[in-house]
């Protein structure tokens, strides 16, 4: 067994438990969960960097997903741990992008890679806004290093 | 705020993570991923109780759900952290009781409380078999107090 | 194989897909799955009865599940469909119960039963209500055939 | 309301049911449940197309998905259905592209567009394998028009 990965490209890391109901008939993980590990790290994230998200009023997640993508790398056990490491690819007016790279805690190895293009918006009048200034300032703290 | 609960009629107590994921359209969580919860849980218990369970092999899980019930008392939410407890009500020849009693980990509120019958089952020949030795050995160290 | 069933003893039948993403790791549909069939039965009751479920606003759904439960009686494969088959089994005050049998329709064979008991609630105000007369009029219409 | 479309750009046209569940916190079907009707579109044309898919075996499925993306056009409701569109992007040695766009049924308009790279896969000797001939002339019936 390869030693776990201490360090990762990627600012932002964070872990979560893989459910047997992420497996499919194939028996790894479905390739759906991997797009929910995607959006429980940024749940991770927003908490971690205060980014309007209260609690669990609905109008404080003022963001909707753009567009999100994944290369498929490895397989993953549905009794392993994901390491959902992340960081900010780009920031614009209203949109930014969460770059992506996951891991199995257990062996090490990269598992998916891919990103997530998150757009800014305003639920009660149901158009995109500019990203709130605070929230600016968190996502350049977490900006991808180039490769 | 309720100061959480540190004692637990139910022998063994676990935790999971609530996901974004697990809310539905109403804002809380779905009861149908409560019974993800319990799920999960028998996962964490089949781990620490050695329960035949060696990994991702699917041989490996020699149960099958033949009942599941759960009263739902009070609504969690998505950004929780659900404790599992569990004990084992009775004991058959092939079968077992899961009791069930689930807390919101923030405010100490039992959220759900139910069981679930399990059949230990012989995937290869399609049909159940006698609890394993070993295994009935565990289940009794975790038997439900009687209330 | 057995032909499929044709009659039902529940009065409101409907269909659902199953979906690849139903089954699990043993390659059957997984027992959590289950509920989620009995939920879209629901709604699939509630398009059909008006029960105050005038689409897609969160209010028009004034109920929660207090109690569900299933007996697994025959396993589903991820490429049939399942029959879900409905009854009002008790009507009270502000709860009544939703009897419920599913069948696979490729073998018309049974594959779980049991029940939903389901509570009017007020969600903005935080506690039950009384059922609406109109929605008692429908269920009525639904009510299950004693045994 | 926009009358509902009657035409679409890819060959394969599929529909499907979406549910209660696929909905998220916000009110709105989640990101991820749109990644899983791209998966239950795959089971669609396989049953349509006769990819080898034989039912309910696992080792039927001879496929994995190295690549999935998606742009997220506009939202869809929970008590809507959706139009599942699809295309054969690019045909490989062992690698094919299902392009896709799915539409809301009720209103005609798209909901999202993107595409797909599925790896042909002998899961036995855990390796990728050629495209079987016979389903290399099922993916030509279906080619994407350029645009």
């Amino acid at each position: 067994m390869t030693s776990p990965k201490t360090e990762y490209r990627l600012p932002f890391v964070t872990e979560m438990e893989i459910r047997f109901g992420d497996a499919d008939a194939i028996g790894h993980v479905n390739n759906v969960a991997f797009f929910r590990f995607l959006e429980q790290g940024r749940v991770h994230f927003m908490k971690a960097g205060k980014g309007n998200l209260s609690g669990s009023g609905i109008r404080d997640f003022p963001y909707v997903v753009a567009h999100s993508e994944l290369d498929f790398v490895a397989p993953l056990a549905y009794d392993d741990i994901v390491v959902i490491t992340m960081g900010i690819g780009r920031i614009g007016g209203s949109s930014f992008v969460f770059d992506y790279e996951l891991f199995s805690k257990r062996s090490g190895v990269m598992a998916a890679k891919g990103n997530v293009v998150m757009v800014c918006f305003d639920h009660d009048n149901n158009r995109s806004m500019p990203i709130p200034e605070e929230f600016r300032s968190t996502l350049k703290e977490y900006l991808t290093d180039p490769v």
